[in-house]
């Protein structure tokens, strides 16, 4: 798990992994921060689970790090860095991310964050919701796994926005972490995602 | 309303004006039509609703036409030409589009009808449905009114999204209509809309 702030998500999947059981297909083996007073690098150790700071000049050492810790499979929870391409492509299809909006609309370059449901808010759209998605080479333009909305209300802020969208991450991204590892979603070599359908939104049947 | 093409979503106006009985906020009270042989002219004369074909080269008769027949609100339904600045600056707050698709994505120059459905599966998104809002001199860009997210499944054709986002926008395309025609929706000076709460999708509770 790669994570630059409080790591809300990281509790979510830890949580997760435990409700899961002794046959979890998930084992957290590794949180990576760029910032070593990260709160998800805190609650990594509370849980026990290993927890390395690398500063962003160091980037280029963490391919050697996750082979080091034999990791299988990367979960980015609000990682503000560019992954370097020779981890995304390594990790082809086995490297995801969350983000806090509904993609294509509110991604790219800047969009992290606040930012996003500012600008939700600003142009007046009435559904938003956490995207998790495959990470390639690009921000936040990979093969799209799994899309919950949830609804945009008239009086609502930045931040009030921001806590329905993070009460669906993670209800969402834990599941999917769960799925990929457990290889029930897979990334077709044309780019396409396979097993999603068991992922879309509960709330929306077909 | 105005439609180019069959008026599925005319009919689903019609029935719902006729469902809301004598007292309904909405009349419906002329179909134009830039096709001469569109569905909607038809649809509109069987229901006994005045309808008028206003070829392409004649859009700048369209004020004059709405003023004759005293219409007050305007709600485009797959009516593929630009309505004319006249017509949306002197109706503004008063003139509605569906859009099958949720904007800010999939919208602008180009995206009407399957070319919507294909660009949402070619993109691998996992929810679209129609987002209805008023319309100013761009296309796509007026302040959103509702949006009803549906699922987009892995096995989907543009054909079976469009119908499953069509069917979304049979539901919310009157609701809307009649919300816009008793009052309950309004467009602020700022062009924040007011009202759309309660336009909400039932199935995303807050």
């Amino acid at each position: 798990m790669f994570a630059s702030g409080g790591g809300s998500n990281l509790q979510a999947i830890i949580d997760h992994v435990h409700t899961l059981g002794a046959h979890a297909p998930v084992v957290l083996a590794l949180v990576v921060s760029d910032r070593v007073a990260a709160g998800a690098l805190a609650r990594a150790r509370s849980a026990e689970v290993p927890a390395v700071w690398v500063a962003k000049d160091r980037s280029h050492e963490l391919g050697g790090i996750l082979e080091r810790h034999a990791i299988t499979h990367i979960a980015l929870a609000g990682y503000l860095r560019l992954v370097p391409t020779a981890v995304t492509s390594a990790y082809r299809g086995r490297i995801v991310n969350v983000h806090p909006a509904l993609l294509p609309a509110f991604g790219g370059p800047g969009m992290y964050g606040h930012h996003v449901h500012e600008a939700v808010i600003q142009r007046g759209a009435r559904v938003s919701g956490p995207t998790v998605h495959f990470v390639d080479a690009h921000y936040d333009e990979g093969p799209i796994i799994a899309q919950w909305p949830v609804p945009v209300l008239e009086q609502d802020t930045a931040e009030s926005l921001a806590a329905r969208v993070l009460k669906a991450e993670h209800a969402l991204f834990p599941r999917c972490i769960e799925a990929l590892c457990a290889g029930r979603i897979t990334l077709g070599d044309d780019g396409r995602v396979h097993g999603a359908d068991a992922l879309a939104s509960p709330q929306l049947p077909a």
